[in-house]
Formats: structure tokens, sequence, C-alpha cells
């Protein structure tokens, strides 16, 4: 495994107001207060219940590697930063320490993912790179996941780099695997990532050989068992199937028997039946029927209720572009400062970032399920008690459950110290994960909602900040 | 301007089955047959009226250099792929000839944008790479150039890195650019592309000083006239207005006036206003307003109407995922093998491609306005009359209008003979030919079709092709 497009990279993968900033914070002699960044998400997407973590070892692998080239630094001088800053430039290195939750976790709504701590320079220079890793891959691990839910148990196969947005196709396919599709058809992420790679054929290779027989015979006496073969050309009923069945009746003499058949287009929840039949009746069983086109968890789904004959799916465009969320709402804020809380204070307390330096437990149900999850300051022991982010009255006991921390050491003074996991690994956690968490969290639709609390001593640090800050605004805001 | 993450691609940046049907043509003796391929696309996105072609000539420069590599080799290898294919990928090179419309055109539904032709073996093999660049690439420019459209000649900056797709976020700066925006705050894809870049500041920086008018006052005195102040930390009206205007008057002191302040939350249409009203009246007439957050065409020409006081908007999710259509319906169809035309029979009339090696022209009306498109067969002269595509019925005289052929050679047996186009020069062009598309085309919703036809022999071609291949099946077809 490389890291791909590695050597194109830059610390300059960022926005401009990154290095503007960071450029005042080494004028101003700010730049070596130490700051905490919580790196979160505020709703789950596709209405559902969960996010899957993926993307943080790749982002934080990039950077542990960054540096200014001589060419970035001239680039920078002529957009007018100053030479004492583009000098501490030449030899910077990062130097962060990052706890993470692990890629393959199963995490929710206001929980830190990532804790960033370093100079408040370093650690707002990465904020861009790693908001565009993380919620991008997370998006479509979790993607993935719905759409392999969906399919019961049924093969699915990730077909989407040609409409992925253009090189993003490369990490949608890590991420969908991490989220348990059983491979991809894109042959530069299956190399780069070690994952099981797949492919049928195109309408073109029938339209080539302008006999759709003779271009099914073709493609099976080279691939043999690992056929899979495109029916839908001309016309799956008239013209697909009666070839297939005197191609497969010819094969049989040869011994050699296909692995399945694909539908790209028409009814397919009709034609896979009909097709079915016919392959029975016709002596074979055994062959497969695969379906494609537009799919997502909605479509496949629907097909298994009309009792669609079909073995797997290859899924494209709605996965690896998150289609109908095509961005998570992933934000990176200031929790610490100069070894001091802050607060965004905001006039939606949701939207209120929890302060100070902290760390997340999940606590688990007497059934081993995942039953809630809390976020405490570093200091704490394993809280008792959690409370509702924003609401005093509503709170769990936690005592006799067992705890486990969520995040792990990911970097250390800028060296990542984690060891690389597989992407087969990271798959398969995801997957014992998942099977944790309570069904009703994984309802495509109105999902239980997974409760997050905090500590007592984090709300009640976040309640005198924010009466600090506002001061008597402060009921009315909570009156409203 | 150089290529970025070129040194990581590979040919094998495709679909596995692209591979594997390659090794068919090689092994049946069928890969030197020449064939023909458009790329094109059945449906304008969001709604809209048209597509900014954009990406073409990135892909194509790739593709020139794409060498198998002997880690590649090995992995097909590895993959079950004959030794005797393998032999031949060694010295493989895209040979291709490429006709293509240039980056920038405004082009439609229908039409070719580009013409690959070559063996069926590598004209095959570049499907997915064109369509992923082609495909994300024009839906991102075409959605810049909506945006700006409604801003309505005041500044539109892309500011979308982070919430990007992941690696898009490069090409998504480059296309938003092309488009029409005046810049981006994406550092590598400016200083890759030589895109005007923009910055302001984020809310930690704010926090960081634990004093608004000192943080304002800090960056301000390091950027000077270049300021763009964030003013919505705290309470736009209560906090942030207030220490602005006593920087402000700070700063004129020392005969420094900082070029705007940004909002980035809450009701922006009234904030904007309030914003304008104090700054004139304590004699600021000349900051500008900015406003960021969530912004798309739609929000940005309700703003408008609302006459919020805005000089210029940050865009970033909305456009740089296309969000509300994160991948257009791009095809690359088989339009003749072996010098023969050929057809892709479907059950719905719109499906099918024109056949043909074929070449298009735009017919300029007498005021030099595009009026419509016509299709031709390679060999033809300017067409005199063009028909729509499925109905002999509707067909318009081009007698007298001037025509322009839209195709250029970008590729020759696969070197790239087109010139470089500074991405400037791009975004001039789109923005002329812009110019010339009559407004009732460019309404973000219910547009006018463009009339998109075919020449005669064209149509008379499909036509044969359609009757030979369906015979009576096709009267019960075109009656349904």
């Amino acid at each position: 495994m490389k890291q791909p497009f590695l050597k194109e990279f830059s610390p300059l993968y960022t926005d401009f107001y990154q290095l503007t900033m960071a450029e005042g914070y080494f004028l101003t002699g700010l730049f070596r207060q130490k700051a905490v960044f919580d790196l979160y998400y505020r709703k789950n997407p596709f209405q559902g219940g969960y996010l899957i973590a993926a993307g943080m070892d790749e982002a934080v692998r990039l950077l542990s590697k960054f540096r200014f080239t001589k060419s970035d630094l001239n680039y920078l001088k002529e957009h007018g930063f100053k030479q004492s800053f583009l000098n501490y430039l030449k030899t910077f290195r990062f130097g962060l320490n990052v706890q993470s939750v692990r890629e393959g976790e199963i995490v929710f709504p206001h929980e830190p993912l990532m804790r960033i701590e370093g100079s408040i320079l370093e650690a707002q220079l990465v904020e861009t790179l790693l908001i565009n890793f993380v919620h991008f891959s997370s998006l479509v691990a979790t993607k993935a996941s719905r759409i392999v839910q969906a399919a019961s148990g049924r093969k699915v196969v990730e077909f989407g780099l040609r409409r992925a947005q253009g090189l993003a196709g490369i990490m949608a396919s890590r991420a969908a695997y991490i989220g348990g599709v059983d491979g991809t058809s894109n042959v530069l992420a299956a190399k780069t990532y070690d994952l099981p790679i797949f492919g049928t054929q195109a309408h073109s290779w029938i339209q080539a050989f302008r006999n759709e027989e003779k271009s099914f015979w073709e493609y099976a006496r080279i691939h043999k068992e690992k056929t899979v073969l495109l029916i839908d050309t001309y016309s799956t009923l008239q013209s697909g199937l009666p070839h297939l069945i005197r191609c497969l009746k010819r094969l049989r003499k040869k011994q050699i028997e296909i692995h399945g058949v694909r539908l790209d287009s028409g009814d397919l929840a009709y034609l896979s039946k009909e097709v079915r039949r016919v392959l029975d009746v016709e002596g074979f069983p055994r062959v497969q029927i695969f379906a494609s086109g537009q799919l997502d968890e909605y479509i496949i789904e629907s097909l298994l209720k009309q009792k669609a004959s079909l073995n797997g799916f290859g899924v494209g465009t709605k996965l690896v572009t998150a289609y109908d969320e095509p961005a998570l709402d992933m934000v990176y804020k200031l929790s610490e400062i100069n070894c001091q809380p802050e607060i965004k204070i905001s006039d939606t307390l949701s939207k209120m970032n929890e302060p100070g330096k902290k760390k997340v437990f999940r606590f688990f149900a007497k059934d081993g399920q995942f039953f809630l999850d809390g976020i405490a300051l570093e200091h704490e022991k394993t809280p008792p008690k959690l409370i509702h982010p924003f609401n005093s009255m509503a709170h769990t006991k936690t005592k006799g459950l067992k705890a486990e921390p969520l995040f792990h050491a990911l970097m250390k003074k800028g060296k990542v110290v984690a060891g690389k996991v597989p992407v087969r690994e990271i798959r398969e956690y995801a997957k014992k994960r998942l099977v944790l968490l309570p069904e009703e969290h994984k309802r495509f639709f109105y999902p239980h909602i997974y409760r997050v609390g905090v500590s007592k001593k984090l709300f009640d640090l976040k309640e005198k900040m924010i009466l600090k800050r506002l001061g008597a605004k402060c009921f009315r805001m909570l009156l409203c």
C-alpha cells in the first residue's frame, strides 16, 4: 500500500486565509500559543442515525510528510507574505498531537472524532485538509453501509469511478469498501488499497462483435467461470436471454459454467424473475443474476420487496457521490487556547461547541450493545452520570456499564504513532461495530436518536462560560 | 502551470472491465479494428438550459502520458491477465485522434462534446477517465455560471475546498473559475492553475485574541487595504459592528482603509443593510460587505431581491459539490466500428445514439446570437436543413445563417496538438460565449430549450439502421 498522489501535495492544500492567519499569528507573536481543536459534525447524513468515521488515517499520514517546497515559498512571496514568516516556513514541520476515533468507528453528532493539539498556527493550518478528507470518506462509508444493509447479504460492488467527482473516485472506492461493499471496479484504487476487484462487460463489447451470441462466447471462452455477461444490449428477453442460453449450452459441453449475468436497464424486478425462471428451466440454477443502473439503498430495498431474483448489485453514482447529501456539515472548532477552555457563542444552542480538552467514552448495555456515548474533560475519570449537552434535566446514570475510550493516539509531535491498518481490517472493524449498534438506530428514516451526553464537570464549565460571556442576554436566548 | 497528481496516475485509473475487455479484444484479434466513440450527455443539470464544457484538456494531456508501469503489469498478472496481453501493454501508448469542443464552450444535450477515434481497445480503455474528468468539471463550471449570473456583477469567490469531495476540490476550483467566479480560496489550485486567490479570516482568529477589537486591529495592521474582517463571531450588531467601527477609526488615523467585512451567519439581508447603514453614517462608504454561508444561486437571487446590501459572495459547498445534482448523466457511445456506423438500440427513442463519424456545427442568428446546433456526418458540407433527432416533421432551414464548426483537433495519433490554453483565457471564452446565448436559455427553471438537430443524411442513416435492426417491432415502439 502506498499513499496515492502524495508527491504533488503540499501544505498549500488549504484555504488562503489559513496562511494569512498563520502569518498573523507569527507576526503578532501568538503563534506558539497552544491550541486544541475538535473535529466533529452536527447532523447525521441521509436522514440516518449514525456515521462511519473514515479518512483520518490518510489525512494525518499526508500531513506528517508535508513540507513547504521552494516553489511553495516563492508562490507565497509573490502573494505578499513577509520574508520573516517565509523563513519560518522553510523548516516548518507539523508537530501536532492528534487523538482520533478509529477508522471504521460508528460515531454520532456532537462528539469529537478527532482532537488536534499543537501551536495555534499549525493546528489552524490543517483544518481544511482534515475536514476535506474526513467528511467525504465518512459520508461515502456511511452511504455504503446503508446500501449493504438494503442488499440483505447479497453482494454489492462499487462501480462508480466514471461518475465520481473527478479524483474523488479514488477516495470513494476506499471509503465504500470500509462501509461494507464487497469490492470495486476501480483498478487504481484496488491496487493502491488492496481491495477486491470486479468487472463485467460494457455494451460496446457486444456491439463490437455485431453478434450477441458470439460476443458472449468469446468473453466466456477467455474468462470462464469468472464471466458475467451483460444481456440487455438489444432486448433482455427477446435477444439477450435466448443468446445466453445457447451460449451456456455450448459452454456446458466444454464443462464451463459462467458466474452470472448482469441486467443494466428495464424493469429489474420483472426481468430478473423471468431470467431466473428461464435459467432454472434450462438447467442453470447456479448462474447468478446481478443488477446495476442508478441503484441506491431505496431502490434495492424496493426491488427485494418485489421479490426480484437478484444475487447482487453494482452500485455507482449514488454511492460514490453520496448523491442525496454530497457534503457533510463537519466543523473544526477551537476548544482550548493557551490552556484555557474556549467556546464559540452562538444564537443557536446546538451550534455551541463543548469547551476544553476532552475525551470520548462509549458505554455498553448489559447485552453488549452500544448504549450511549459520553464526552468528558481530559483529566476526568469515567463519568458516573451523563447530561444532555443543552438540557440539564435530561441525564443518564452510567454506573455499572462497561465504558470504552473512543480515542487513540494517531499522531504524537507530528509523527504518526498508530500502525497502518489494512483497509480490509478497517472494513471488518466497521462491520463488527455496526452489529453492536441497536437496529432502531439503523432505520433509513426516522431512526431512534443515539444519545451523546456530557459529564457534569463539562456541563458546568460550559454553563459558566456561557453565563460569563452573555450575562443577562443568556436568559433571553434560553427563553426564545 | 503543471499537471497536478500526474505522477501517481496510470492507465489503471479505469474500470476493471475496460481492461478485461481490452484483453478480450486482444486475444480475439479484434483489437486493431478502428472504432469511433462519442462523449455526450442527455439532460442539462440543475434544471437549466445549457452546460459549460470543461475538463477535456486535462484528461487528454493525462492520457497522452499514460504508460503501464512494471508495477501495473505485475498487478494485472496477479489478477489473471495473460502474458501475451501483458507483453502488448508493456509498450502500449494511446494513439488516439480526438476532436473536441473547446473548454468553456456552451453545449447542449445530445450533441457530441468529444469524438474519440482509435483502435477499439484503446478507445474503450479511456471511457472511464474521460467521463470522470469531463462530467465533473462541466458540472461545476455550469453551477458557477449560474451563481455568477445570480450575483449580477457582484464579486463571487469560491471557498469550497474543505467540503469538496476530497481530492475533487482541486478540479472544482479550476472548473468554478472557468464558469466565471472571480477567484478561489484554494491555494494549491490557485498555484497550479494560476487563479486569483482570496481569503478573509476564520472565527478562531478572533477567538484566539480573546478580544474582538484587538483581533481586527492586529489583522488590519498586517494586511492593510487587503483586509476583510469577519464580524459575526459573537454578535454582528452588538459586538462585531461597534468593534469594527472603533478599529476603522483608529486605522483612519494611520491613513488605512480596509477592503471590507464578511458576514457568515444570521439574516444576511437584514444584517447587511444595518451594517451598511452604520458604515455609511460613520464615514466608511467604501468598506465593502461580503456574505458567506451555504450560498447558492437561489439564495443569492433571494438576498438581492430583498435588497441586501452586499458587494460580493463567498460560495463553497453548494458550488464545489454541485450540491443539487452531484453527477451528470454523461455517456460514451460507440458510433462506428470497422468503418461501419453503429447504433445502440433502446426502447427509449431519446436514448439511441447518433450513428457514424460525425461533426457538430453552431448556427448564428442575424444578430450574432446562438440560434441552433446541428450534427452532421463527417464527410458532409454544412447541412442546409436540420431535423429534430427523433421527429422528421420538426425541421429548420439554415440557409444564410453563419455556421461555425464546434470541434477542433485536440489529439492526433496520441499527441496533444492543441496548445495549452491558460485557465484565465478559457474563462474569458466561456464568458463571451455565454453572452451569445439568448437570455431565455439561461433561466434557472423552465428555460427555453435550445435546439439541436441532425442533417438529413444522418437522420436517414439512423432511420435505416433502426428499421433494419428492429423490423416490424419498430412500429410498435414508435406508436407507444
